[in-house]
């Protein structure tokens, strides 16, 4: 028996014979023609129409995926991330971390969103399944978890960023799409990615970088840009850590000194081509590990066209637990939130559930935002994130926390375990102080508990 | 050219000729077949094995579909009618009325569910298929809403509840169910289903009619039962519009006088064999437009074998406005509720939403729930039910009221007509005081408001 | 107690007085400004940029919604319509007829599409239900069916097009489209309605009719229109069934012998200004029963601006049992076809199902189509479409036919039943020749049965 | 600031302390009381009602849990499995291997569905999350892909079966199942999973083993179980790698030799109680790596009550490419096969898909399965299983194949490349002869080629 195989996109010739030349040529060119139509000619000639040019670039939903992160990283979010990646964690009393850049896709209109993940992956496997299956994702839309796998060619985990896109680019090529959108999954800010895609082609860029001011004290990580008036990037300072590194541009060298250049720090958000990107992987750095550290700064430096696409909304990462209770915080701020959770028309999508609205038995509440299916036992809450399912009991207080809510209600188990008197039922128990504390989710704390920082 | 057509079930004969004798023969002979397995042999008699007796009925899911009727009055709950039927009447911050029957189908394992509707049935329809595909309803389960519709045979409206049932019947045999679950659709209440299913099949019941013990204050308006130890039918009161009637069963007519009778009032839920339906529909009673008070009666008059199937937990129907408003003071009761919001095992269902949580900028509540995305001022609500996405301004008081929410946010609008001064958002302006009321959804009521009931 | 009670858009103003007027003037001061984005500025002055203008017309997924009639006509396909609306009629081996329009849609990115009915409308809705719900049809997107309903104000059925439309304008209105699409949904044709979104933009037109070239033997029998070389509409001739009728427009009157001008046929799909069709329906022909030929003549005699816009492609009504038959010998013509089945960036959507593949144990078959779940015994198929779940028995010959398939299998029933010698199972037996014929679904059609037409 | 981390189940008391003694204590009366439900006393004594026992066994949807292995051997059907697991191998013309490990679970209504996998998961989660989410599995039902992960604790790959479900216990153990049915997931066959549960339950074991006729040629290679006439397996045989092993019952030591006892090969599908589970891979054998081999052996050694669950249905694993292709050949016996892809009431689920019908311009076809979307043209086909989107060209004669078809159409790129002369388009060319070959997805075989096994 013969058995005839091909998984991948290779065409097999099982007639004439090619050399790898030629099949390179045709995929280049066919490469050529895809992108061709970023230069499209719009002026309609028509003189007794109205000039009105319409955009003959492909819809977004037709022509970029997106590749988000899902892991950040396993440490400065420890403890929080023992069972979970940082995408996964609780945030807002009903989000998780990551569905802050899946809403941004979604309501930019991208909606083949790839997750990359390895490290406590079933915590994101788990809640990108159960949040984006139900919701209409349009035609051929997704959100598709890529776990760390071992195959044949490769028994090793994910080695950094770059090493991730390129072990998965025969999945990420599915689609014919021109751009890949890179992106960190545990940031929260708002971002029509609609604009970065427009300014991208207009300027007929190989790569462009998301990026802030630098003057903000918010610094990503992930390296300076010194841009041009037109956005192009003529340096770049990375911040690695074994030895910092500048990486003049090709174009940009003569001119780093002029004052005209201005700073921005690379929010790690990348739209990069995708011939461009299946070049940088596999031909010019097939070793690099790392995408912002290693294989941006290699192609400044190897003459690609790189622009830069300056942000300036509220945007936080999630550096230390601290900068997490801060963007918690956030929400509690009503109208003057630099997040807003309230966009009718970009909502934050996140897993539908089925709770029942909220009881207050009696509450004095300020400056704080509540879950669905809590229960509020004549409580005081206050500049509190409550999450859903929080139990508080009554004569609790608590302030300035954090409170992740509950996955269960356990008001039966109180019931019935009421009689054996030593149990602690999930929830917050009466006459509970808590203050400027982070409570995760499922915690059981009893009565009469003090939990303050002072 | 040929055209030879067929849509219904009944077979085309081009070969031989069958008589409508035999045809109706082999149907029967079917129907028998069907119906064997409520005598099933259950005990096992290996002597080895401990004696575990399996249930050999069918699971419900399989051979039980739900019939409900959306729509009840146009008219006892109206103006909160003026655009919906009854079962889309938004209740407990969160729900419409019918959520409760649907969610009773779904917890009892019953997942073939049509609901018939011709008032305002585009609020229904809307609601349903929203609410309901996006859930797993399971193998071949479906919410599935048969409006009223003309064709060449019938060219009216629904006459009653029996009409809409034989002209729906072909649609209804679509799967071969083994009986029929008729439910009105606006009730409140939460029953096991599974449990009426087992005492009919047990009982070995042509029909099981769910009734509350008639000394509650509670009457569904459906009829009285007199029943027996047996829980057989023996005596079945009609109060018809026209004249009250008294039906006596035909075993139970000379025992009526009995003390052991007990009485019970028709909830006006009827479990019907699948048989039984076709035969009182198009034999029986051809001409009856009223399932409860004509059909059911006519059943017990010839003989069939009708048991009743008591049920002593919460229930309320809505044959008011003020039964409307006490259903949802239900709500916030807290734990001691009679109808429980909370229970994890049979979750009330409903549309999945994706609003954020409730902000509360400062708020005194006591005795309320508070559905998701409201916003809350610095304002006092007390005994109110609040829905999703209700916007209260300061220092307004709300008190023992309905207040039904919005279906969307207008904060963009409050704030960009700002400047305009005169139109009233969505939502309870400040310094209103707001008492004893149900205010419809979408409701604008501007500053300094007294609504007030004394 | 106090009920208020406002389900519509309407304000209520609790504080102070509107007059109507105000309101009204409220009102179309909203609607100027939602129109004002038809007439964008498009150039940008930066001249560092490449000049790219970009499109600033909203995208059609968020600005329009379609309206598709489905039911046509009930008596031109009897008896095929003898249970269901003519747009749930199967039709080209696994689809209906009404999924040609609603796959348009999708594949126009038009994803709030509104199906009004009230012809047999439990097929049509059971049919949309189940097909695209599970479908993604991305954010805010839905197939929504509208089926005829009572209310208080209106007890009757829909008098026509124009009246389903005003009935049903609270429901339409909820989401703010700038255009309605107004569909017929039993015509097979691709169209891709952005385009003529777009053409309708640029003209700035109150109205857009699409149409055929009139030198084309079809005629949809929506009218014919005389047009300019600006694809103005200068003149509208209606074939109504009182009397034949030409509208000249305002503008195009004295330009009507100009020879410049080109005939086209009305195909009855009509997108209009959200004003426009407000004004229309409630204002200028509040008593006008029909769209095509009542409301559109008015609206050009009014004054409107109504443009055409000419389309080539291949179109087929359903206006007899032979274009039927025409319209299902597309499918087997394989890549010359006039309606691409096969096109992947369009796919024909339909409800998605579990059938095993086709088992052939012996056939000869050419110029055929061949459904999922066919069960084909050494038979000879030739110009046929085999719709799903066919079973064919030995020796069979099935000629130039259209064969819809079944329902369910019945293989358990030929085998247990068999016995009994008599029940004919469904599908096509042994030695039977079929040819020329239109065959419904679950039709039983017994050995050796002649069905031909000469 | 105080964080308090918990995502685990396990309580933290703040207020009293513990011993970690008492919590076990806890947690085992915990057990106790859920595992009591198996020993129901189910007599019903009430005399006036007809002894009708029902099962007082849970609903397995509500109480059994399914884990998956979706991986099997990355070798032995080498090269099939270069890009993909087992599992997601192309079977029987539109079928995954997994498919049928699925389907079974589904129509056996267990919907709690575990697949863990990490050699090429992609290929899996893909696929799984693809089929199974638009399907309906009922209430709190899910098909949730585990892929390996690291984590702070564990930063390898899974060790085995028995590590793998070690590391997952925590996600486990998120509903409280009573019993997890351990199943590998590339075997074909098909199984009522409901009547194993039921046996188990019936004879209170900790594990049943589902085992076939060890006089069957087919080995599944889990080892040899000797059961007595009560089932109870007196004897374990391992083919371990390293060194055979017999195991012996507690019980059964003494009569090992009756020559009552029969011989079964277990086929690796295990129904395990969740407590026992626990305590197996955490207390018994916490350095166990594989399930079968490793923890069921000492389960037995250490006397818990194991029984046997014969079956004897058709059942096929793929332990090399001849087995896979016999197991193709299956689907083209039509009503003969040992599998039955036709099971109305069990039927086998896939990627529900929008794919037109096959098109058939001529084609001689025999004893043959064809998916949908196919392309023939006068071609020959015999004894072949002919996937989805399969291309065949004029006068090609495919025989005794297994055609696993095409992921997408190339039908334009044929005729937009055709100038270009040169390259192959997916699908099988002109005149092309396959005999006996199994030919991957998206293979591109050109014309007049040979590809034959004499």
């Amino acid at each position: 028996m013969v058995v005839l195989q091909l998984s991948g996109p290779a065409p097999v010739n099982l007639q004439a014979k090619f050399s790898i030349l030629e099949l390179a040529h045709g995929s280049r060119k066919h490469l050529t023609t895809l992108s061709s139509f970023s230069l499209p000619s719009l002026f309609i000639s028509n003189s007794q129409q109205p000039r009105h040019p319409i955009s003959s670039f492909p819809p977004v939903n037709e022509s970029v995926a997106a590749i988000v992160f899902g892991d950040g990283s396993e440490s400065r979010l420890y403890p929080l991330t023992k069972r979970r990646s940082e995408g996964a964690i609780p945030i807002g009393a009903k989000y998780r971390i990551v569905d802050a850049v899946i809403s941004n896709c979604i309501n930019s209109n991208i909606n083949k969103i790839y997750a990359l993940t390895q490290y406590n992956s079933t915590s994101l496997n788990s809640h990108l399944s159960r949040a984006y299956t139900g919701l209409g994702l349009g035609k051929d839309g997704f959100v598709e978890v890529i776990a760390a796998y071992q195959s044949l060619e490769d028994q090793g985990w994910f080695q950094g960023t770059a090493d991730a896109i390129r072990r998965c680019l025969w999945v990420l090529e599915e689609y014919q799409v021109s751009e890949f959108l890179v992106l960190p999954g545990h940031h929260l800010y708002r971002m029509d990615y609609q604009k970065l895609v427009d300014a991208h082609r207009r300027s007929q860029a190989d790569i462009t970088i998301a990026a802030l001011n630098s003057t903000r004290d918010q610094d990503p990580g992930f390296g300076t840009l010194k841009v041009n008036s037109l956005n192009e990037v003529a340096e770049f300072h990375v911040k690695s850590e074994r030895e910092p590194m500048i990486v003049p541009s090709v174009q940009g060298v003569q001119a780093s000194n002029d004052n005209s250049y201005r700073k921005l720090s690379s929010m790690g958000i990348y739209l990069v081509n995708r011939d461009v990107m299946t070049k940088l992987l596999n031909e010019y750095f097939p070793q690099a590990n790392e995408f912002g550290t290693e294989v941006i700064p290699g192609a400044i430096s190897t003459g690609m066209k790189v622009q830069a696409y300056a942000f300036d909304g509220y945007w936080e990462d999630m550096r230390s637990i601290a900068a997490f209770y801060e963007a918690n915080m956030e929400c509690i701020k009503g109208l003057n939130m630099g997040y807003n959770f309230y966009d009718k028309d970009a909502p934050l999508y996140t897993t539908p559930r089925y709770l029942p609205p909220t009881t207050i038995t009696g509450a004095v509440i300020t400056d704080s935002v509540v879950g669905d299916g809590c229960i509020l036992n004549r409580c005081k809450i206050k500049g509190t994130v409550v999450g859903m399912r929080t139990t508080i009991g009554e004569k609790a207080i608590i302030e300035d926390s954090v409170i992740m809510g509950s996955d269960i209600y356990q008001k039966d188990y109180i019931q019935k375990s009421g009689k054996e008197g030593m149990a602690i039922p999930i929830g917050i128990g009466e006459d509970t102080h808590i203050k400027k504390a982070i409570i995760d989710k499922n915690a059981r704390i009893g009565r009469n508990v003090m939990v303050c920082t002072i």
